[in-house]
């Protein structure tokens, strides 16, 4: 569909990041959903885990939570199904200018090369709001970065390096799978 | 290991079903474990989704949730990787002869059956109390008794017929990837 140009100028201009900043989880969800509702992946992000303590039943279908604790979760938040190979991964956001390594539990990070080791895909994706960009980080890559670092954080040029831009559009919001097709499903010239 | 016949008996007889039922979810967490814990598989079930309403904040770093709802899941209850393929289920529990349709959400079914679209393995596991036996039954096995048949529920028959039993046993104390490595990767003569 064509717009006159100051139409599609303005719509454009609403649907990117600002300073605002954006709603990662929104947006991966959305994103998620446009691969499903296209057939194209079958990716959901894990509820929160939840520790219960004390539930109340004031109707015979209701129950109703009262008292509860949030957990640590055991894995990464997102996992799925894409061109049939297993999906696995971690989103973060960091205000700063590097990726503190304390964002995200070493449980976690062994879990994805856990799913590396399995022959599963395993990667983080990195918002950094002070930048407006989003960076996905393969499991290899970050492993790469730690061994031969003694650093707490990854700083923004690494992931530029090493990782991959993940440009914002419409829909889908975050096409992070695109990147992974660029990485492992390139066609041999 | 050798023992006695007498103290083989009374510990198989210890760690086998017996009327009092089984606890299906917690023998297929210590299952994972193991599949886990031996490089198996890296298989785990989704925490149960719950709607926050309030949240109180104690202290600065103890959140305490003082009212929530359960939602319904989006998906089934159990995925991850094994042997390189994505690996998806729903596990329930019937206590009667045969399994109610009723008892599996239709939106898991639908998950079930787009996971085996995009080439992921797809099954449901039914604890059968009365029968102190366990089933596994392939989305596809499924799909062909609900287009077949106008019946509310499976019975057991089905299940007999066209599901695999899953023998309980100590560790793994459900060892369903036993059969997927039958269905799925069983070696061409």
């Amino acid at each position: 569909m064509r717009y006159p140009s100051g139409i599609n100028k303005n719509y454009t201009k609403e649907i990117k990041y600002d300073n605002r900043g954006m709603n990662l989880e929104g947006d991966l969800n959305l994103t998620n959903l446009y691969y499903l509702n296209n057939n194209i992946a079958s990716i959901y992000k894990k509820p929160t885990p939840i520790k219960l303590v004390k539930v109340d039943y004031p109707s015979r279908k209701e129950a109703k939570i009262t008292e509860a604790y949030f957990m640590t979760p055991s894995t990464t938040d997102y996992n799925g199904i894409y061109k049939g190979k297993y999906i696995d991964f971690e989103a973060k956001e960091t205000a700063g200018t590097s990726f503190p390594l304390e964002n995200i539990h070493s449980h976690q990070i062994k879990h994805l090369n856990t799913i590396y080791d399995m022959g599963g895909i395993g990667f983080i994706i990195v918002y950094f709001s002070k930048y407006n960009s989003i960076y996905l980080l393969t499991i290899e890559k970050f492993n790469e970065f730690t061994t031969n670092n003694k650093r707490k954080s990854i700083p923004l040029e690494y992931f530029k390096k090493n990782g991959y831009l993940i440009n914002y559009k419409y829909n889908p919001r975050i096409d992070y799978l695109k990147i992974i097709d660029d990485i492992y499903f390139k066609e041999e010239v």
